[in-house]
C-alpha cells in the first residue's frame, strides 16, 4: 500500500509532490498533466517568488519541467470518491480502486455555485459519475450538464446506455455524434424531485429525466469525502494542515483564501511534513 | 506613515515584499541586500516550485533580480526593538525611529540557544544595541559577545566608551585595534548576577563587568516586541498569520516548523492579504 495519495495537479499538488519525492515517500499523485486550468489561464503572476512576472502559460510549463526533471509522474485519473476505511484510504476512479495509509486533498475550489436540488437529491438520481452509476439508466431518460469538452467520452458512453439525452453545455458544440442527444448551450436552473429526480427545469420548461449526470472539473471536497469538516465551502484545516479525519490532509485553495500561488505552494509543503509525522507516528 | 514595515529578508519577506508591492501598499522593509545568510548557504533546494533544483546562492540572485525587477528597495537598518503604540507600531533602528500601522515580523529563527543570564539580565546589564546603550558605560569594564564580523564598527564603538572591554568572538580575529580589547575565541558558558549583571563566566573564570552588549545577527521576537505571545521559541499565529497584537502579523520560521522556503513564502503572501483586510478594517 502506498503511503498516501495526492489528489489534484495545481500549484498545491505540485509543491507536495516534489517535496513527497525529496523525502522518498511512495506516492501516488492523481491529476491532470496540464496540471490545472486556472494557473493556465492566469494573465500575469507578478509575486511568486522566484517566477518573475511570469504568464500561467510560462509557470505551468515550468512546473512540468520540474515534475518531469524529478522523476515524477501524474496518474490522470478523476478521483469520484474518496472512503475513509478506518485505518487507510480508498479513492475510486470509475471502477478502479486505489490505496493509501494517508490523504492529500488538493483539489482547488469550485467557483460555480450547485445548481438548486443538486446537494439534495445527490444519489438519488443526481450523480457525478457517467462509469460508475451509468449502468443504472438503461433505456431511461437522463440529462447530463457539463462544464468541459474533456467530458466528451463520458457523453458519449451515457449516450449509449440511455433511450434519451438532454445534454446541457456551458460550451459550444455537442460533442458527440449520438443521434438520441437533444443539446442545449447553457445549464438548467432547476433539478425538480423530492425522493428522487423527476425533472430538470431549463428556461421555463420542465423536461421529465430519471437521472442527472453533473460533468465537471472538480468536485465539492464534502461530496468527494464524507464525514469531512468544512467551514463553508473550504475544507477547515489547522496550521499542519490537518483536516478533521486522521491521516486526511489538505492543502491549497480549496482550504480557503487568499486564492495565491505561493500560498498553495506553501501549504502542500507543509502538508507533507505533517504527512511524514502522521505515517511514523502509526509505526510506532 | 507607511502602511507596513517588513522585518527580515528571508523567503517569507521576499513574498511578502512582491505581494504588497503588487497591491500598491506603502511599506518598509528592512532587512539585508544579501538578503538571507541561510538561504546562501544552502547547499541544493530540490523542492520549491518554480526554481528545479537549485543552490541557496541560485535561489538568492533569482530573489534579488526579481525584487530589483519589481522596484522593491531593502532599507539595510537592523532593527534593535519595536513597540506597539495602540493605533501603530514604531521600530527602532539605533537612533532612528520608524512608523507603521501594521507590522510583519519574518525575522527567521535564531538556532543558538540564549547564554544562561542572558534573559534574566536583559535591560538590567545584558543589552543587544550597542547605539541604544552604550553611552551608560562610559569608563566602566564591559563584555561583548559577537557572532559576526559585520559587528566591527558596533565593536570599535563600544571599545571608545567604556574602560576595558572584553570580547568574545565565535569568529577569528577581534576586528578592531582598540588597545584596551581582551580577545577570546569563543562564548562565556554564562552572566552572573542577581538584579544586575556582576560578571561574566568563561572557561571556569569569572570576569567582573558592568555590562554585557550581545550582538547576534538577529533577536528573539520576545525580546523584539514585548507582549508577544510565544509556543515555545516560535511567534504563535492562525491561519491568517496574526499574532496576539492587533496590527502585528508574523511570517515564515519564526512562526514554527516546517523550516522550508515554499512554506515561509507562502506565509508572507498570506499575512500581506491578511494586512490589507486589516487596514481596510481600520478606514472604515
Amino acid at each position: 500500500m502506498h503511503d498516501f495519495m495526492i489528489i489534484g495537479s495545481g500549484p498545491a499538488g505540485v509543491s507536495a509532490a516534489l517535496t513527497a519525492q525529496a523525502r522518498d515517500l511512495s506516492f501516488l499523485w492523481f491529476g491532470s498533466p496540464d496540471l490545472s486550468i486556472k494557473i493556465e489561464k492566469a494573465e500575469r503572476i507578478r509575486n511568486y517568488p522566484g517566477l518573475p512576472d511570469v504568464t500561467g502559460e510560462e509557470m505551468r510549463r515550468a512546473f512540468q519541467q520540474q515534475i518531469k526533471d524529478a522523476g515524477i509522474r501524474i496518474t490522470p485519473e478523476r478521483i469520484n470518491a474518496v472512503y475513509s476505511m478506518g485505518s487507510h484510504y480508498a479513492a475510486s476512479a470509475g471502477q478502479k480502486i486505489y490505496e493509501s495509509k494517508a490523504i492529500l486533498l488538493a483539489t482547488g475550489i469550485e467557483t460555480a455555485k450547485p445548481i438548486p436540488g443538486e446537494t439534495e437529491l445527490l444519489g438519488k438520481g443526481v450523480s457525478y459519475c457517467a462509469t460508475c452509476d451509468g449502468f443504472l439508466y438503461k433505456q431511461k431518460n437522463i440529462a447530463v450538464i457539463c462544464t468541459s469538452p474533456k467530458f466528451n467520452s463520458e457523453i458519449d458512453y451515457l449516450a449509449g446506455i440511455a433511450s434519451a439525452l438532454t445534454l446541457f453545455t456551458t460550451y459550444k458544440g455537442d460533442g458527440s455524434p449520438a443521434s438520441n442527444i437533444t443539446h442545449h448551450l447553457g445549464c438548467p436552473s432547476e433539478i425538480l424531485g423530492t425522493d428522487r429526480v423527476q425533472a430538470i427545469s431549463y428556461q421555463g420548461q420542465e423536461t421529465p429525466v430519471d437521472g442527472v449526470f453533473i460533468l465537471r472539473e472538480s468536485i465539492s471536497p464534502a461530496v468527494l469525502l464524507k464525514g469531512l469538516e468544512m467551514q463553508g465551502s473550504h475544507i477547515q484545516v489547522d496550521r499542519a494542515q490537518k483536516t478533521n479525519l486522521p491521516g486526511c490532509y489538505a492543502a491549497g485553495d480549496c482550504t480557503g483564501r487568499p486564492y495565491q500561488y505561493a500560498k498553495a505552494a506553501g501549504e502542500g509543503n507543509v502538508a507533507v511534513h505533517s504527512i511524514l509525522e502522521y505515517l511514523s507516528s502509526k509505526v510506532l
